[in-house]
This record gives C-alpha cells, sequence and structure tokens, in this order.
C-alpha cells in the first residue's frame, strides 16, 4: 500500500504538504492541492485513511444504505421502518449516530468509500438484491474485511454476514393453512426474483404444495415488486383467473392489501370471494378489514441483531467473527398469524 | 477565539505538532499528545474546528436529532416516518446523507458539538419541547448561528427558524365539523402542553366553543402523551364521563385508535356511543373500523422543506436568512378530512 512519502515524491511536494492536504488544514495553493490528490487517487493512498480513521478516532456512525425508490416513503413502510428502528435502538444503545444513504436499485455503489471517506465505522445493508451490479460492491467490502452486515438478503455461498428471517418456513406454514382448509389451486402472488427472499418464499410455496401432492401450476404465479400499488394491479389478472383460484397468497402484506382492494372494486366480497393471505404482520394487517391472515417477521430484531454484531465487531470483540462462514448467517424464525382474510368461511 | 499557534505555546510544541495530534495523522509521543488536546480543550480551541471544517470540507451530513422514547419504534410512528421521508428526500436530493442521532428528552443536548466535531453540516431538530433543558441547547445553536431548524415546535418570540403546521386552525376545523353535527359537550384528548403544538391545538379548540357560545368545561379536558397506550389509558375516564360527553376530539390518531380500542373494551359501540375524531390522517385513520374522521397534516413537506432551507443555507443562497425574524417560521396549513367516526348517525 502506498506511504505518504510515495504520494509527496509523485506529488513533487514534502509529507507536510500531503498531510495539510488531505487533512484540510491551513492554506494551499490550489494547483499544489490538485496534484495532490491527484497522487494519492492514482496510488489508492486514500485507503490509508481506513487504518488512519483508527488514530484519528472513530466517525461514530453506523451507516444504513437504502436503497431510493421514486415515490415511495421508505420510512413509512413496515418493512423499513422496524428494521431501522432496531438498528437505530442498537446504534443509540451503542452510543453511535446512524447515517442513512441512498443507493440507485440495481446500480453499482462505493460502499468501501463510506469508510475510506471515515463516513462510517461499520455498515448495514438494507433492500440489496442479487443483481450483478449490487453484487459487487458488497463483494469489495468483504474482500476489504470491512465490518458490514446485509439483511434479509443471502448471497449464495458467499458467506456474506447476513440478518435474514426464515421466509421458507413461513411461507410453507401459510400455504399449508390455506391448504388445511381445503383449498388446492392456490395463486402466489410473489416479489422480484432478484430478492433471496422472494426465492425462499417461492420454496415454501413449492414444498407446502408438494407435501400435499398438489401439481405446482405455472399459470397461477403473479409478480408484483412488494408495493401495494402492484398487488392493486395484479388484480385484473387475479380477477381474470377468479374461477380457477380456490385463495392467493401474497409474499407481503401490502400486496394483499392493494389486491383486496383491486377486487372490492371489481364486486368481489373477502374473504367470502377469495381467501387472501398477507407476509409481515405489519400494524395495517391487523387494521384491514378483512384482519389479514400473515406471517410474522421479526424485523425489529433483524435491524437490532445486525447492528449489534457490527458494534461487537467494532469493540473488538472477536468471540464472533463476522466474515467466518459458520457464524454469518443469522436466521429468525417466522410465525404464522390466522385472522379473518383466509376464511371464506367467516364475513 | 484561539488560534494554533496559542495552543502550541500553551502545549510547548510546534504548530505542526498541534495539527499532527488534532487531525490524529503521524505518530506522536502519548505525553505529547495529552498535553496538546488538554491545552485545545483549556483554550476551547476546538470552536475553530468548525472555521477548518470549511476548508476541510463538510461531512455531507444533514444530522437529525430524535428523542429517545423507551419501547417506543419512533420510525414505525406516522409522525416520524412521514417527516423524517421529506427530509431523508431532501437530503438525497441534495447529494447529503442523513445523520440521525438521539437525545433524552427533557435534558440539554449539546447540538453545537455536532457541528464542531464536523458530524453535520446542518441540523434538523424532532420533538423538541419547550423544556428550558431542551432550549437552552437550541439557543447555543442559534447564538453561534449554525444551520439549524426545528420541525413543528415554535418557540415563542426566539425567531429560531422552524417548519410548523397550522394545527390551532386544523383543530378548530374538526371542532367546528362536531359543533355542527349539533354536538356541545366536545372532550379534548390533547398531548403534553411542553409541545407548542398541543398549545396551538388548545387555542383552536377553545376559538372553536367560544365562536359558538359553547363554555370550556375543564372537565371535559384530558391528557396523553401522543402515544396509542395512552389514549387506550384515557379511555377509563372517559368511560366514566360518558353521559357528560357528546363527542371527543384527539390530538393525534394514535390517541384517538387506543381511546377507541378501550372504549370497545368496556362494551361501547362506536361511534355511535360516542363519536370520535382522530388528528394527523395517518394510514391508520383509513384503516381503522370505523375509519377516523381526521385532520391531514403535510409531515412530509414539513421535513422537507426543513431539509431544504438548511441545503440552501449550506448552498450560501443567502435568498432566506433562516435567522431572520420575517421568514425564521414556516407555517405550512392543515385540512378536515371527514370520515365515519365522527358520525354517530352511521354504523
Amino acid at each position: 500500500m502506498a506511504t505518504r512519502k510515495e504520494v509527496a515524491d509523485l506529488a513533487g511536494v514534502s509529507e507536510a504538504t500531503v498531510s495539510r492536504v488531505l487533512n484540510g488544514v491551513g492554506p494551499i495553493k490550489e494547483t499544489t492541492r490538485q496534484r495532490v490528490l491527484e497522487a494519492a487517487k492514482k496510488l489508492d493512498y486514500q485507503l490509508n485513511a481506513v487504518a488512519a480513521s483508527f488514530a484519528r478516532g472513530r466517525s461514530g456512525n453506523i451507516g444504513v444504505v437504502l436503497p431510493h425508490v421514486p415515490k415511495v416513503r421508505l420510512f413509512s413502510t413496515y418493512y423499513f421502518s422496524e428494521i431501522l428502528s432496531g438498528i437505530g435502538e442498537a446504534a443509540r444503545a451503542g452510543g453511535q449516530g446512524l447515517l442513512l444513504l441512498y443507493r440507485e436499485p440495481g446500480a453499482a455503489y462505493d460502499y468501501a468509500s463510506l469508510f475510506h471517506t471515515q463516513r462510517v465505522d461499520a455498515c448495514v445493508l438494507l433492500g440489496t438484491s442479487s443483481l450483478p451490479q449490487e453484487r459487487q460492491g458488497i463483494e469489495r467490502l468483504a474482500k476489504l474485511d470491512l465490518p458490514f452486515c446485509v439483511v434479509d438478503q443471502r448471497f449464495g455461498e458467499t458467506g456474506f454476514p447476513a440478518v435474514c428471517a426464515d421466509h421458507e418456513e413461513g411461507t410453507l406454514q401459510a400455504a399449508r393453512h390455506l391448504l388445511g382448509l381445503g383449498h388446492r389451486r392456490i395463486g402466489f402472488l410473489n416479489g422480484s426474483p432478484h430478492y433471496s427472499n422472494s426465492l425462499d418464499r417461492a420454496e415454501g410455496y413449492r414444498r407446502a404444495l408438494a407435501e400435499a401432492g398438489v401439481p405446482l401450476n405455472r399459470k397461477l404465479l403473479y409478480e408484483g415488486n412488494y408495493s401495494r400499488k402492484s398487488g392493486f394491479e395484479a388484480a385484473s389478472g387475479i380477477y381474470r383467473d377468479l374461477d380457477s383460484l380456490d385463495a392467493v397468497l401474497c409474499a407481503n402484506d401490502r400486496m394483499a392489501i392493494g389486491l383486496a382492494q383491486g377486487l372490492r372494486e371489481r364486486g368481489c366480497k373477502l374473504p367470502r370471494d377469495l381467501p387472501i393471505v398477507g407476509y409481515d404482520d405489519s400494524d395495517a394487517a391487523a387494521l384491514f378489514d378483512p384482519p389479514l391472515t400473515t406471517v410474522q417477521v421479526p424485523f425489529y430484531e433483524m435491524g437490532r441483531i445486525a447492528a449489534e454484531r457490527l458494534l461487537r465487531r467494532l469493540s473488538g470483540d472477536t468471540g464472533e467473527d463476522l466474515q467466518g462462514e459458520g457464524s454469518s448467517l443469522v436466521m429468525l424464525p417466522t410465525q404464522l398469524i390466522v385472522r379473518k382474510s383466509s376464511q371464506s368461511g367467516e364475513e
């Protein structure tokens, strides 16, 4: 790794000048400043800032990087608000600030620079997907062995530190519930397969049908993007298929509520005309009419545990090696919550 | 204000050494380091960090300081999640990170140090109250002319920069609505008077009664803390007073929902037995059964506008002087939303 002297030599200035430029102290001629910055960049001297930040004391911030979805108020979604509450509580208890940063979904994000510029001491990654560009930035973090943790997304065998919930089991339980009520033709409104949690749900759905000896009918698979709007839009197709559906399983409550609203606009009576099961057990699930049968996910605990793992690592507690295969993935349980929306008998 | 030279002289070291210590670069003898830090502390040299941070480039963060309320998941409350979504969108658009920090309610908080330690370039203050200890930290910010903005709280004639909503008008409209339905004995479940927004609501309630020639009856004034639980707890007293109440106005939807749940546990049919009006028009208001008549508050816009004002100030746009009496308070309109909860005729 480059030394301050190498940067000074390349820029043709003294080491003191390199320090003054990189620390922004004292008056510096702009041309000199540029020469030093270019030399530092060329030699990737920036990396030394990570080492320096320890001498310098930490930023005191846990970073949280969220996808930016135009027009969606992320903090107002049960999913992100609960995870953030958990991260926030752990950060507060650990005396750390919470630095929220947005990234463009599907694009490469330079997580590492958050560390190199000393904006964060550790970083929690939310709403990540398996799209290659998103994966690259995370791989760099892992390669540099920087403290980070992914929430609710697994990256196969990478061993990226992650805290997830058992969506396969949750969806299995939800599908078994509908099968147990005698339903066979069960539609599944899932989210994008770019999310491992969508794939886990699909696997739980598949297993439940297989257990019951019900062949999987691809015609009954629908896809939304976890927004209420996408559930509302799915209603048109599901309404057309109504005669070939006994019930519908949704990958989250927001899509379930959107679907219910869309079906009502078409004159459906719920749950009589179509039993619906949501997922997440958000506040809306219990308030909705009919109250949603759903799957409870410990989002708050997922956020808290992810942040606590990072705080332990920052405190030098090596009892748990976040990069170690064994402990890199924490999987929390999910639980079926039965309410009226799945029971066509009730009104 | 102290200069680097004065610190160097007091510590008996060179100015270069002072810089190296305060910037944590290069090897320094621990005893020397301590001497410099003590000298800097004694001379309050830290303050110069504010000036230095501009030479050094900014932190790139907008700070948001929130009260820490044990067991309450702030991000999961409509109030904070909407304000944060607005601040977050403005910060993102301005290329700034959002640094969330918790403070203890009622205690003094050293906002200024967030600037002195260069953790934030500007700061939004949420959930502040008029308690003297809370006010002190804010006064220091104003005295140092640091860029900050308070949301949903006014501090009398201080001229603190603030973005608020017209809760007096909102509550006036809500009370007029109940009076218009023929109700005269209108209970008011308000929040703590330490919040100017509670006092504004109380004033709107008082004005509506005065307009209608209805004497204000202190026996019909109840107090909660804006939590669902406090509304639930208020149900016992309100249930006892049921015979002397025509309707109840609540200062937010959460208390209205808690009150409704508490009254139902006591066998009340709503809205028949007691028309209830909420406040905020949270997601829950429309989902609740009966749907809540409430007052819509532009929380998202309040957060967005507060952050945009700060970003403008950071960008050196002096078109608006945040400290100037004239423009220091931005007041946004509120709007009554009529649903079933206030109409005892409907079921």
